[in-house]
């Protein structure tokens, strides 16, 4: 088996096994139950292969500690020592979902303390609390150039701006529809005071709720895309006939028997090359 | 000359006719300051050509029209018809710097309505007012995808990381330090409501000049990379020899005489074949 080959039965694997769980229980962790038809698309598709993915999400993130342990407030002035949005050091995610549904009503369960205006200017180390919308990227290991072309020439005509490719013939599938809002900060007693209001933090919750529907449109319209360039591609030198309902029904039936007496003959193929092997195996070294 | 050298030559004209301008008078719609040391750095090796940059900037946009024109607000529902963002139909900029000493105050200009609280929800329809800031970009078309490997290898070990290569081995670098924030919308008066209060808005603002300020550095990283990784890289297998000053100085001057001398021959070898090219066009016909 090649290495594209051997790299793409190991991942296809493991994403099968992962969905079998799903059907079972936990889907915390595993893929996300709306990109899992375009992965199978996809991967039905013997020159690639998904990577990873994820089909957009609400965040709220509050940011981890910006000063070095060796760094003092005032040695920020230069404002040369401090991460913008860290995610080491303590930054961690309040709340996260990729489903729409999730979404009314979120920081009910929240202590956020809202309509804080600081008078003053917040400190340069300042660990502020972030509402993003992320939308959907995949990753698609192609088995060569040519493919990875293909893929990304697809979804750039279906308004995915951001994608590009990598090393490696993988091709990063990526769109702008974003929000990154900062709502808040944590204060000196560790608590989450918010600068806006209850309103605005319902607003901003439904505006995501535009940009998921928004997303997956795209999703669909890069799905109907893929099937059609790439997947279920009729070669355009094909001449197609017209045909009868029944002719129809003969022609499928007698590709039907071709496709089985092919593979048929592969499994024999194949058996004869194992018997071939072990007869080579079992030969004494001469 | 080839088709790269061809396009590369026409690119760097057009640009350097342009930053003459600057010296002179206008800086509107020319080069970001900011990118013409890296514009010329990377413009300075013979596989590389830039073809876009920003060197980063905070917008504030009104939505374009969202409804299409035979679509009315009930057929909305199922939200499928409206366009998130859109820059048609009117949409445009209230306000765009990509200076980040122009920021302060910046909004007492304009006619803001503060703290406006829609008390329902707002119309699919709803021009929403965007406050944006967006970071660095640069598109760079390289001769080979052995060099546009290369380019994007080093912007990624920069950390930008929605980096990316496109059709024609142009590399997109993009970093994602980004804010996205809906401030406002423009009621049915068409003044501009916004639902945060100037202190969130000065403090958005004030954010936006932290990310100038990373967006600088990452820039500088990406300068010393470029210069140090491509354009002015020392071949590994190179051996080094020390060599005294007047050792120095010798070589310089023998090297320099070699360069001359080369020149030399290659404009005596084209003077050969264009008089050898005007023998054949002055020849009658046979």
């Amino acid at each position: 088996m090649d290495p594209f080959d051997q790299k793409k039965k190991s991942i296809v694997d493991e994403i099968e096994s992962t969905l079998g769980d799903i059907k079972d229980a936990s889907p915390k962790g595993s893929i996300d139950e709306l990109c899992i038809p375009i992965i199978r698309l996809i991967n039905s598709h013997q020159d690639l292969v998904t990577t990873s993915s994820c089909s957009g999400r609400v965040s709220v993130f509050l940011e981890g500690n910006k000063v070095r342990s060796n760094t003092t407030e005032s040695d920020l002035t230069d404002k040369m020592d401090v991460k913008i949005g860290g995610k080491g050091d303590g930054g961690n995610w309040l709340f996260v979902t990729h489903d729409k549904n999730q979404l009314t009503n979120w920081w009910k369960d929240y202590q956020f303390n809202f309509n804080r205006q600081p008078s003053d200017e917040l400190p340069l180390s300042t660990r502020y609390i972030l509402f993003k919308f992320e939308p959907l990227i995949l990753h698609i290991k192609c088995r060569d150039f040519k493919s990875a072309s293909l893929v990304y020439q697809t979804a750039m005509n279906c308004g995915f701006r951001e994608s590009g490719i990598g090393v490696n013939n993988i091709v990063a599938i990526r769109i702008s529809i974003k929000l990154d809002i900062p709502i808040g900060y944590l204060n000196e007693n560790e608590q989450h005071d918010l600068f806006i209001s209850e309103e605005y933090l319902r607003l901003v919750t439904n505006l995501s709720l535009d940009r998921f529907n928004e997303n997956e449109k795209k999703l669909a319209q890069l799905h109907k895309a893929f099937d059609v360039n790439i997947i279920n591609k009729v070669e355009e030198k094909e001449e197609k006939v017209w045909e009868s309902k029944q002719e129809r029904a003969e022609r499928m039936k007698r590709e039907g028997l071709e496709k089985r007496r092919l593979k048929q003959l592969q499994e024999e193929e194949k058996l004869k090359q194992l018997a071939e092997q072990m007869e080579i195996d079992n030969k004494p070294d001469q």
